[in-house]
């Protein structure tokens, strides 16, 4: 498993993270990690995942998959297809890729099947809950509306993550739980450590910046 | 643009057609239709796409895409970053992956903006005229009760492939159309080309067969 | 068929217009309707249709129907329930309910079949020309950005009214097109009938209102 | 809430369970409930909940509700919405009308919010716990490979029953358990309750065949 205290950075669709510039940029994180002996893992586009894994020894994730069987499966990612490119695992449900109930379910079984992790993602405290009854590898709560945003999850509502981080442990002890939306500095990852997560998933604070390696260098600041 | 008569060949989520498979399948195809001289197009994965496209010269299309701009798009797939990685064009509406119809249009037209091919799948002759009218490069009829079967749409259903063609040309004679689902033989390319159509879509025929450069071989044949 | 010029109400989840208020604006705006001679239909959410149509001779629309057939279907519309609780037709492919491109043509014709009418909803000129290649009875085109704004597609954009006209009747020359978004007051109605449309679809400014019945005799000036 | 052991039947799209049908199989089914002094309740298709609602006294449930707030929302089925037609509550996530995982949560939070009951299906063990996470009122377990058959979950499948038991209700032990698919009969209602069921979700076996009196009388001998 990822050790923890542990960054994930989604790279999204941001065009400073696609193509080239993909690997470019995990190369200047992986540089950064490795310097401060951080934990980080990246979940690049799909389309880039093979690439960046080829390139890195950081983890990767799929930002997706769906749980469908190898076969017939038209524009579907299947557990097998990122496991063969050096994914880890994979992100699940982001706010941004939802996913149905059994969806979820299934792909967090997939991907355990083929030895991969799950971060199954979250909007709300109840929705933890549910993401945690399915015993996936890491749950990441994420308030929808602050996800983008200038401020923290950990200032504008740090009762969430608290409250998530219980109810997750609670039903599950094993699974890691991570918070997100508006995490950006040092002082964001030190507050959610203290609310009890196990890292912080972001994106925009670290790829889409034109300085990843100082943004991400004051990120695991907070982790000391 | 793709030069007519046209064999696309969709890789879905084939185990024989994924990871370093993909690639191999894609020499072996290329081989063949580089030997025929004939016109072969492949759609690999979305994991896939970049590796194929770097180990061809076949023109690679993506097996779907979404219209969204470059940004916030968690399990995306941007029409840049699938151009990045070298793709040519994407299927659109796949019976395997279906579309909303402003989500089909947008994805043409952002294709378009970029440079690249779409191809839009329609299950029958009304949403074939449908497609048509979003004047795509390509559209391929493709029956859904059809699709994955052993008996050909140009024996099973040959009126619907006549009848899409005259819609689609009708309303935009430019647009090319091909057929498929069950398409297995030399005679059913044949057969799609008499019915007036542009090519063929296949895939289990030849992306999840024992000896893929002898099927498409035998495909070939009906393209004399 | 409904008679042109057309004002269609959709009442979409509007309190004003859910349940037993959904009954007295309908009366209202017969009333109204009545006095003025004009053609006036109303579209009441699904679990309201039966008992709107039951109390007015106004033409009532389904807000949507799925083109399953009668059998296993949860959660689903079929048209035959439709057309049982009174409804002459229905919407299809709202911006706030979109529709893949096969259910699309799949609701035209299965409406078709029971001898109700389509109304299908398109964000712009190409989706209006698709909408257009399904043959449907009605075509509304409503830029998704002006919906529930106030400035009426006829003033922010009167060009898309008039090319998607043009496209339509191009394609289709039966088919009625009417425009919507931010549509609130007389003049918009009669620029729109400039614009060359058949007719209006609107919400807000109609079923969520304090005085529907002086709204809609607003919107009725427009028509003279 | 409901009596438990409850029988929920399932209208579904059923031809024999829809417009002025629904009125009369209701009716049917009200007498032999009120003459066996059980708890039995109906979940109508959504254009038929209020005429439905209006003419019982049994317990209504919607098939399928939104979580959208009142206001914009076309074709969308609001909890107010059900609410004033009279509905009891919602199924949530049926197979036949999957939802996401926090579509599903809010939407049980919604129907709370009203007032009404949410009763949330599930396919599996993992889905069954997930959804009880949530804490509907009542989970249902309904293996999808088993829906419509002819042969009962509890033959087929007992264990899938039981462990869904015993998974929600360590989870959660107020939320009752349900269990569907192929039942049909007083023997499988009889299995259900000795596995630890609250009661049956059905649909077929009553809203769509000749004698639904009869059906539901053979059902209610399970109860006994």
């Amino acid at each position: 498993m990822l050790a923890t205290p542990v960054i994930v950075v989604n790279y999204k669709a941001y065009p400073q993270a696609t193509g080239p510039a993909a690997v470019k940029l995990t190369e200047a994180l992986e540089r950064v990690a490795h310097r401060a002996g951080a934990s980080v893992a990246v979940a690049p586009g799909l389309v880039d995942l093979r690439h960046v894994a080829e390139a890195t020894k950081l983890p990767c994730l799929a930002q997706h998959c769906d749980p469908i069987m190898p076969g017939a499966g038209t524009g579907h990612v299947t557990v097998e297809a990122i496991a063969a490119a050096g994914a880890k695992g994979s992100l699940l449900n982001h706010a941004e890729r939802k996913l149905g109930l059994e969806v979820t379910q299934a792909s967090v079984d997939r991907l355990r099947h083929v030895g991969l992790w799950s971060l199954v993602c979250a909007g709300n405290v109840a929705a933890s809950r549910a993401a945690a009854a399915l015993h996936p590898d890491m749950v990441a709560v994420e308030p929808p509306e602050l996800i983008g945003g200038t401020v923290s999850v950990t200032t504008a509502d740090p009762l969430i993550v608290s409250a998530a981080v219980r109810a997750v442990k609670d039903l599950a002890p094993d699974v890691r739980v991570l918070c997100g939306a508006g995490v950006k500095a040092g002082k964001d990852v030190r507050r959610a450590l203290e609310l009890g997560a196990d890292g912080v998933l972001l994106a925009s604070g670290v790829a889409a910046v034109a300085e990843p390696e100082k943004a991400l260098l004051d990120l695991l600041e907070g982790l000391r």
